[in-house]
């Protein structure tokens, strides 16, 4: 879509963007708008969806996880294709471990035999899905090892809750073995807090009503998970750090001087083993003890019952605790003005098998916008701002690639990472975009000139009738709004251990499929299934296309902050609410105990669910983040009248950027969240019991979330002096640009 | 629980009702209070849980249904049992049409051939199951006779909102047999609607996931439905009028002038037959066509699709449409002082088959409470007013029984009758009461009175844990309530035909299960899973007993005006705010169609639900609702200061019980609703698409949710007279207690 008819579009449906001064470009005046959108427009016809699929159709030909032949062939493929369209490119090197499964038993032994499978099988309707030799076997890397004999109890998805639920209806998962469903929380969370609650095992498995018949056709037939599949992934406790557990906060360069593993905080506690339904449906179907909970029961045709008993497995796990070498593909266009300003831009190249859609779709989109940029370079323009394209290896394993860089190069990208915008796995549908708050409206205005290739209208609008359409009406609506990050891709170390400003971003809501982490995520399952022409891997490239493009070629680097003061008052509202409701729902739940309402309303034959009595929730002062937060939303406004790049002489925005780009950088503090310091930024960080899961003023809330109300008001303290030192730098800039 | 000790409860609780008088016992004076009390507890001493065991025993001991030889030797037994306590009984019987299957053939044709078993096999575990000669075979009676072949459609519950939904995506069934979940609504809607939209047949199944493993372990290891079960049903169409279908408005006596079969407006238009979910399994199976929306989808192991097709099947339905004889057992004790003031108090007693829990379970409650009221009058004691218990037969078949009987007797009744308390089958839980509210704070006396036999709390008490523990929380609760009544059961006719004050109770919410209309339905099955030791039956004889005892003793009849004030105020809010919700969903939506929302978030690759355009929703004038409601609350506050029994002279009483229990009549019009005149009650009505399901101001509501503009404010206008009247008539009470 033509600019113009992107804001005719956004005048017409008059979203609340259109009240903003859409005729500017951000970050451009009038005349370097109009080359940039002229650039744009040439940029967006040498992309090539031939080039995607032939790309894909290379990358995803073998299996490539680290460690494999096929992912150093990646990486050198890639480099030189890199080298090819005149990038400076090289290829960074760590030393990571990487457990590999040498031993895998599963069996029930009580009250019948049986022993899982573990196995995908090929399919003659998937090229690839035979090459048994060089795919990973089905597991979790960074399970224990283990040898273990014991009860099996059903814990629904393993999440606190669930423990809740069975500590009410006293039921004990110590010394047990638990299987936990997939979905609901990350997987790592789930051995995590089995491991917490006392149990000596667990199993992973997909339930047919989250990922499975349920959900539509299986594979071949359909794209859903067939009873076979196995959802394989990295159960390392990344919410504690990420990268090689060996070396956490700095790199696993050769020399580097590593933790003996027992010393590793990171490695599960016990053994873990994901399964498919196939595998999983014997020993639920033998299970007894009380039926499970009705939210906690799955599609597979029994009842479900918690358990203990009287199924009893056996579990052994034994891994090879190699350590592997890993690439990171760096190809660096420099800037023309501003060297030292680096926006960089990434994916990764691993995969669990295949990974055709997880990551290649998302790689091959970032190489094809790479060489439309190198096409861009040979008609003489340079970008101001030095660009970087990362093909980060050793994503899936726990963020290793890109994490072991960002430390190797902490010191750099501090001083000179203008943000990182990420992409992973890509599909068709809807553009969803997570990150930094001060770059919201800036992301608004690229979604409203990007074209849906199946709608023909900007995927601004088409996500508008998405939010309308399948969210909660239009009065629910406030126009593109982007998410906060939690984890799970490669943004992590640039935003939560440096604040660096960060985007993450794909399509995606249609084209839905069970094939994560499996064989089955092939060439072939993604063209029947996820996005056939590629017309979104196109889509995908144009807009974080443009994201770099606009942030290496901008006169004033487009960061504003009247979105992200508007974003922290509703987390402010948020925590505050969420302390008032606990106190509301301990004192109800007080009442109903004294009146022993949970007795009188059980069903004698049937386990009774009381809560524990709750401890009282005291009043917490938030008075010091409500006037900081006061404070912020002046200087916001002030900030949005200063920041108009037409008014400003050229050095005052120069100086301005400067202090723009490090922003971000004031959100991060060395001590960093508490018990987990490797996780620097007070606004975002991934759950301590979610994992991938966004905890957004992370101190604040998971210390009110769990109940520890002394820590609460430190961090609500802390938080405020935060807050108060970035309004500080906000004067400073305010100053500045006088 | 004694009397005292209730109080004591409800005070330490300070539920809201011990906000009112409840030192005294509605309508006695204080000393004929403590003669009541004191008679009570000599009843509860006189129940006696063995003889609920063996009647039932004796009674679910062959199939019972209309027109067999032992639904004819129960009533007759029961009859001897009245008449051996000293009851004037008698039985009354009436012939009416009662359908049985002659030809039962459900078959796929295409894409493979399977014949459905149409059967319920016998079970080593349950006496009764294998008496197959005298079972009723699977059906739903009143079904026409039909041979159609056609291509299958997956309706959901194939109610209204889902024919909207399958309209959106452009599917018709028109031509076509419908495929329908059991529940969501009654099941005579499913054949009702599915005719009005064209097809041609109806099978209507019980998937798992509402009615069997999805719930719990299946009969026998647990008591929910197997594979096989099948709920057997009426399908007359009960909203248009109950009772035998050839003789609408008077009573199916054998010189009754019948309609011709032809001109029988309650018959389906199309063949329908209930099948197992065995049955369903493969048809669903083999359906193509789009996946059903996630809501649709049950717990049958496969995607469900919704087709049409490829699935043809032919379904071929024939009946003997026989005239049988039913009998209503009528036991009558004649009042002391005013034999022409009738309390009268039933329950049915055929069965689709063994009918352990439908309906003996209440049966032999009621028999067992009439057996203690005869030993009380034993003593010397005589109630005021006369009783008339009643055991009615072909309830199942259509409400048959009751409703030729007060069809017949309208006149008396119209004159005579205080109230009607009804039972159905009982279980084991909590006490559930639905009603005219002039007699809900009668109701929550009684509930604070009867102890639970569980939990040795009374039954308010152990309700109020109930709607605490599962409902909204401490803040929603507003005390006992009782529900508004629909149908499904023998109330209908008295209250909604002829208005008089009527009250259905009974324990359930523990001892669920699949039995419900099938053989497994027995005496067996109910003594494992429901109420093992008929404590809860006897909880219900002391519940129902209390109601009917006060009633026929009281001095004051126990009726009140405050609750039904404010629960028409409730239900004139829900109808305002219906209104308001559909403008603002109309606007909502005609500005989404202009924007094209729907097919902008549509996914190309799946139907496009797209809402029609709807009709704008105009303001009404809910004006002289409103007006007579204010008058409303009013007069029954001034009612509420003089109904005091103590201070009332004996003849003030005489002459304001005359009026009190005519009341409701009040509420009653000769005109009916708009298209069923036989449903004459303006407050309470079963709904014309949801069957069992109550419609509240049903004039008004139904012709809001339809969308007939004109039809709702004519209903308003005509309900607000109704309050006019009433409150004219209740002034009328007003200035006779003066």
């Amino acid at each position: 879509m033509k600019h113009a008819s992107a804001l005719l579009l956004s005048l017409l449906f008059s979203s609340p963007l259109a009240a903003q001064d859409t005729t500017a470009l951000m970050g451009f005046t009038k005349a370097h708008a109009a080359e940039e959108l002229q650039r744009e427009k040439q940029f967006d016809q040498t992309l090539k969806a031939e080039n995607l699929r032939q790309w894909m159709q290379r990358m995803a030909a073998e299996p490539h996880h680290v460690g494999s032949a096929y992912d150093k062939d990646n990486a050198e493929w890639m480099a030189k294709q890199f080298k090819s369209w005149g990038y400076d490119t090289k290829i960074e090197t760590y030393q990571v471990l990487f457990p590999s499964p040498k031993v895998r038993v599963l069996e029930m032994v009580e009250p019948t035999k049986f022993t899982a499978s573990l196995a995908e099988p090929a399919l003659a309707e998937d090229a690839t899905s035979g090459q048994t030799d060089a795919q990973l076997p089905t597991y979790n890397a960074y399970s224990t090892d283990g040898d273990v004999t014991a009860e099996l109890v059903f814990v629904n998805y393993g999440v606190p809750d669930d423990y809740e639920k069975l500590e009410e209806a006293g039921i004990d998962v110590k010394g047990k073995i638990v299987i936990a469903k997939y979905y609901g929380s990350w997987r790592g969370i789930k051995p995590k807090l089995a491991a917490e609650k006392g149990a000596i095992g667990c199993l992973i498995y997909s339930d047919p009503q989250d990922d499975g018949y349920f959900q539509g056709d299986v594979y071949p037939k359909g794209a859903f998970k067939s009873e076979y599949g196995v959802q394989r992934g990295s159960v390392m406790d990344m919410p504690l750090y990420p990268g090689d557990p060996l070396t956490p906060g700095y790199a696993a360069t050769k020399k580097a001087k590593r933790l003996d593993r027992s010393q590793a905080e990171t490695l599960t506690k016990i053994p873990v083993l994901p399964i498919s339904y196939h595998d999983a449906q014997p020993l639920l179907e033998a299970l007894q003890g009380p039926v499970a909970p009705e939210k906690w029961r799955g599609a597979l045709p029994f009842t479900y019952h918690i358990g203990p008993g009287p199924v009893k497995v056996h579990l052994k796990l034994e891994f090879n605790w190699d350590q592997k070498e890993i690439y990171n593909v760096i190809a660096t266009m420099k800037g023309s003005e501003f060297p030292d300003q680096w926006v960089l831009r990434g994916n990764h190249h691993d995969a669990w098998v295949n990974g055709a859609a997880d990551p290649v779709s998302g790689m091959v989109a970032l190489m094809e916008e790479a060489r439309a940029v190198s096409e861009l370079a040979k008609t003489g323009w340079k970008p101001k701002r030095t660009i970087v394209y990362c093909g980060w290896d050793a994503e899936e394993t726990g963020l290793i690639g890109s994490t072991e860089w960002v430390e190797d190069h902490a010191a750099e990208l501090q001083q000179k990472a203008v943000a990182y915008i990420n992409t992973d796995g890509n599909s068709r549908g809807f553009l969803f975009m997570g990150g930094s708050h001060t770059l919201e409206a800036f992301c608004a205005q690229i979604a409203g000139d990007v074209q849906d290739p199946q709608k023909k209208v900007s995927v601004l609008q088409r996500r508008k009738a998405f939010d309308i359409v399948n969210g909660g009406g239009r009065e629910k609506y406030k126009g593109f709004t982007i998410s906060a990050l939690g984890s799970g891709s490669d943004y992590t170390p640039f935003l939560q251990h440096l604040g660096i400003a960060s985007l993450n971003l794909g399509y995606g809501g249609e084209g839905s499929g069970g094939e994560y982490h499996s064989i089955y995520d092939s060439y072939d399952h993604y063209r029947r299934f996820k996005d056939p022409e590629f017309a979104y891997g196109i889509a995908l490239a144009e807009t974080a296309g443009r994201a770099t493009l606009r942030l290496a070629n901008a006169d004033l680097l487009p960061f504003e902050f009247d979105h992200f003061y508007k974003t922290m008052a509703e987390y402010l509202k948020e925590v505050m609410e969420t302390a008032d409701k606990m106190r509301k729902e301990a004192d109800g739940l007080q009442a109903n105990l004294k009146e022993h309402l949970y007795e009188l309303a059980a069903d004698p034959n049937e386990p009774l669910y009381q809560p524990k009595a709750p401890q009282p929730v005291p009043y917490l002062n938030f008075a010091p983040l409500q006037n900081a937060l006061t404070t912020l939303e002046t200087n916001a406004k002030q900030l949005e009248a200063l920041l108009k790049t037409d008014l400003l002489p050229a050095q005052k925005r120069t100086q301005l950027n400067a202090l723009l780009y490090h922003a971000e950088r004031q959100l991060v503090r060395e001590e960093g969240l508490p018990r987990r310091p490797w996780f620097r930024h007070q606004i975002y960080a991934p759950g301590f019991y979610t994992g991938y899961g966004v905890k957004t003023l992370p101190g604040v809330r998971e210390a009110i979330e769990q109940g520890d109300w002394q820590e609460a008001q430190e961090q609500i303290d802390f938080l405020a002096r935060v807050f108060t030192e970035y309004n500080a730098y906000l004067e400073k800039m305010l100053t500045a640009g006088k």
